[in-house]
């Protein structure tokens, strides 16, 4: 098969990584100096035309839906066979990396470039697909084309403004040709979609650290969010002795070091974050009356996120009665987790085992992806790539030729086995 | 002697309470609707001369020194007696309350007026001191005219701009009818000053927790303060496992717990303080990568301080190298104790278990006096008075007129001990 020494102008990781980079700059950018893609810019259409051509030469049909998602369509044996989805976003953070979703983009492209040089047909289409807003990247919204593309999208409202301020959705739907009453048109509901499958760069260390380039994902996480108010006595720092403090940073720290511990403790996948955290009034002669901070707590399961958000907050009732704080909680943010299918991801297991002869590695995916949207509409799977120090949504974003190749080699493998056991 | 019954024109707890929220308003304050007395301006002039006429009534005759304090001056025996000078400070904070500061000028008073109706004459002249800058209510300065007495003022910047940028130090002095360049001249070093005597409300809550209306200063706090920065790796709070992660706020809060415990633990009123942290990036999503943090040390003595301050930057450091975080640290502030005059503490504490029948508390303050600087000119002595909640620098500063007439009576107490015991 295709690897590093191989010809640029084949289908090869070291072409898809070149491929991406070739897309981080203008006029597929927006930004002087990085990359910035925001959904239906000028450089989102560029980036579109660009990923035609590529989808042309590896002998697809092109076309955009209605929500404004670029797909590419390889036929199947059948000219109405079921269909396989391959893909991830387009769009990009400001002064993003060049892989964070365009990887997955490129990676499905090169799949069926592979398929379509050894004139392999399938049972079913191969599609691939490039989401037009995964990152909110334009509008104050995330995953509104997977959204639309899995029949779930709640009427986004026509008149939300983008963040620069110069257009309303309907304006940028419309200067694109779209029309923003139509955007449900992209909803592939009641066809026979068979699977969604997404590569996508880990965007986190735990791959790099266990020195393996691929890991195949187990779930997303599902995700609890916490706004914490801890309230004491404010004071003068030198005339209020210890004994006599209700000082809400120290109830605070006792409380960050029990997200620590637990997190530690926890099972499938579990992480516990305070992030953000102010003290009020802040000044260094004053000892703090009031403490706002947040508490991110995921988990590959509803369950393991529960238990651990239930002992946090216990601990949190405790400190605040111990030292004689007010509390405060509400509840910011409650996403259930998003198994992968457990047949798919024994697929991607295999595929993975095949490329790099080791048993691969599960992993719980911490952030969100398009294929959460998606496990609406059909059966997912998602195959994650090491990258260089866990960095993403940075213009340090990087992965190797050899880890690309690996993973391309891994979508082409499992790919066999989806057809091998299919029907 | 006089109590709450009296008469509100003889000297009394009550008429110094009564006097001290009269000074709360226009023309005494600039602030509508509140009290702000900054130093040299049109409210600071009317409240020297509202004082002058209460010390002339109590048998003072009054003068303006060369850096705009104002002192009263009632008698020895002799012309030339030495001197024992008791007061405190009378500019106020912004939206500060009526006792800080002028309850020691007034009480002064009351102690000098307690004395002229007896007819009663020392072997030395009191005489009553009004400071003009103790808060640095209206320079970024602090404490410049007691340093003007003591002697030990460093030539001020006469181009020194005020908070509201309506003047120079030198034209706000000229607009008063003084020479900055003659500040100096406020000097009394080289005369006989026996001592300086103030008293002061506690700005704490320890008086009033303990059931006490009065305490004995047994030192003015040493301080250290640091500016604390904790470097780790910011990361996705989604996708950095826990064990991978190098937090920067789990470190500050262990640090955090530290400082508290060993301020719990030490002597010499010890309290050690984080007043101020900031989180960067700071957002719910990401694991810490940056904490700055101030700690703030004191004590009554400059070995208690400092074997914390050591003890608790040997726990950052062991925090550090165990987390893989990196430690910065730079000293803010560094202020020796002043001890009060061991003789005058005892005359205090007598004068206080005289008036309470009890056995006094002796207290160390965390904020700075007027006395701290004062010390380098003559021996110090400091009485607190209990007020509600330990809250100060704030409209519900708060005193009761019993307390005060018990601060009374414990000042004039202290005068006669002081006499008996004198020469």
């Amino acid at each position: 098969m295709v690897n590093a020494r191989d010809s640029i102008n084949q289908p090869s990781g070291r072409r898809a990584v070149a491929r991406c980079a070739e897309l981080g700059r203008a006029p597929y950018s927006e930004m002087e100096g990085g990359l910035f893609r925001p959904y239906l810019g000028p450089s989102y259409r560029a980036t579109c035309d660009r990923l035609a051509t590529w989808m042309h030469a590896a002998g697809m049909t092109t076309r955009m839906d209605a929500a404004g998602s670029l797909l590419g369509r390889y036929e199947g044996l059948a000219p109405d066979a079921p269909v396989l989805l391959l893909g991830s976003h387009i769009d990009s953070v400001r002064d993003g990396g060049f892989f964070d979703g365009m990887l997955g983009v490129i990676l499905g492209i090169e799949a069926v470039a592979h398929f379509a040089a050894a004139g392999k047909r399938f049972p079913f289409a191969l599609e691939v697909i490039g989401f037009g807003d995964e990152e909110g990247s334009r509008f104050p919204s995330g995953m509104l084309t997977s959204h639309a593309v899995a029949g779930v999208l709640d009427t986004p409202d026509p008149a939300m403004r983008d963040w620069a301020d110069t257009a309303t959705l309907a304006t940028a739907l419309a200067e694109f040709g779209l029309d923003a009453g139509r955007m449900h048109a992209a909803s592939r509901k009641g066809e026979n979609i068979l699977a969604y499958v997404e590569a996508h760069i880990e965007q986190g260390p735990v791959l790099e650290a266990e020195g393996r380039a691929l890991g195949v994902v187990s779930a997303i996480a599902a995700q609890h969010r916490y706004r914490m108010t801890l309230r004491g006595m404010a004071g003068h720092a030198g005339t209020v002795s210890m004994d006599l403090r209700r000082d809400a940073l120290v109830g605070a720290a006792e409380i960050i070091l029990a997200a620590e511990r637990i997190g530690r403790a926890g099972t499938d996948g579990l992480v516990a974050t305070v992030g953000s955290l102010d003290v009020m009034p802040g000044a260094a002669n004053v000892v703090p009356g009031e403490v706002v901070f947040t508490l991110d707590v995921r988990a590959g399961t509803n369950a393991a996120r529960d238990r651990a958000a239930r002992e946090i907050l216990a601990v949190a009732d405790a400190v605040a009665k111990t030292r004689r704080l007010e509390l405060a909680i509400s509840m910011q943010q409650d996403l259930d987790a998003t198994p992968c299918d457990p047949r798919l991801t024994t697929f991607m297991e295999q595929a993975v085992r095949d490329v790099t002869g080791a048993d691969p590695r599960l992993l719980v995916s911490g952030a969100g992806h398009d294929a959460m949207i998606m496990a609406h509409l059909a059966p997912v799977s998602m195959l994650f790539i090491r990258c260089a120090g866990g960095i993403s949504h940075n213009p340090a974003e990087s992965v190797t030729d050899a880890d690309t190749d690996s993973a391309l080699r891994a979508m082409i493998a499992f790919i066999g086995l989806f057809e091998r056991h299919f029907g």
